[in-house]
């Protein structure tokens, strides 16, 4: 196998992440949303938002980021932020994905994907924060535009919102979050029962 | 509407990508493509094969480019390169998508998309050549994981593969094009009514 060739073996692997579905529906409620296509939108967010993030990033190395922060749910799938799992076993069960998938690369390349990977999912230097931040972001914006249904489906009270999502949102583009807490109160306050 | 709004509006309005349908099917066959997944993708395939670039890019913009080159689709659909359509036609009716879209975002932001969005239209620079070339080549890659199917559904001939396609890889990216023009064959041969 040439370089080449395990490049395009990885890059169809790759692939799979369009077929691996997350909680969130698309913006206009017509399906769920598929890995691959988020991975592209927050991308986009990023591209966007920059401006906004709390500290000075490279917004270069986020948006790389972001491009493969969800490869490993082709082999461990997506688990959403209100749903209930092991957070212990499934961060093993994410870190022999990303062995695995990243392992497909030429070695120096990979290594260096993991790297990056093993940055956004530490959570610690100010790209990682920030991309983690709209990682949050855009399923709260698909999920206002679908009249709340993610907060239905999983039963999930405004201070689950505010721990779950607003205290990482705020802590990488706090000025997102300003303008989205508004929504969300908004949200909650004509769903008076929650 | 502050400039936030404006943002979130552009954000959710790009949502509409993932669900413009393309040509190609996925790698396992089992639906078409959608352009937002398809953008993450050959953003992917640019981090991976940055160094095959035929001239020096900074991947950086290439990567932004790609992200942004299919958003026109949301009004003017995809155009398959091996379809038959009026290209001066279609030129017209993405331009006027991309006022629109671009125009969502606040100005001096919608400038910036827009310049990128134009460079990456006219192929004339290092950095749009190499993301023309990430964007033929990607659909190459899952016809021949799916046994050739657009090409049989299309009726296409290894000429005009190498027309509509291969020139275009190796103004960008001649080393990925001569992997691929081996698998080509191959497949070209064993079908060899075509």
């Amino acid at each position: 196998m040439s370089r080449i060739d395990d490049q395009l073996a990885f890059l169809t692997e790759a692939d799979k992440l369009k077929s691996t579905l997350r909680a969130t529906m698309l913006c206009d409620g017509s399906r769920h949303e598929n890995s691959g296509e988020h991975s592209w939108h927050i991308a986009l967010y990023a591209m966007v938002m920059a401006e906004h993030a709390k500290r000075p990033v490279r917004i270069d190395r986020v948006i790389q980021m972001l491009l493969i922060h969800d490869l490993v749910e082709i082999d461990a799938g997506d688990n959403p932020i209100h749903g209930n799992h092991d957070t212990a076993a499934m961060a093993a069960i994410e870190a022999a994905a990303a062995d695995r998938i990243f392992g497909l690369l030429p070695a120096d390349q990979g290594r260096a994907f993991r790297a990056l990977w093993d940055e956004f999912e530490a959570a610690a230097t100010d790209d990682a924060i920030f991309a983690k931040s709209l990682d949050r972001v855009q399923p709260v914006v698909a999920n206002l535009e679908t009249g709340g249904r993610s907060w239905v489906d999983y039963n999930v009270t405004r201070d689950q919102v505010e721990t779950r999502v607003g205290t990482k949102v705020q802590r990488g583009a706090p000025a997102l979050w300003t303008t989205l807490k508004t929504r969300i109160d908004d949200w909650f306050s004509q769903n008076a029962t929650r």
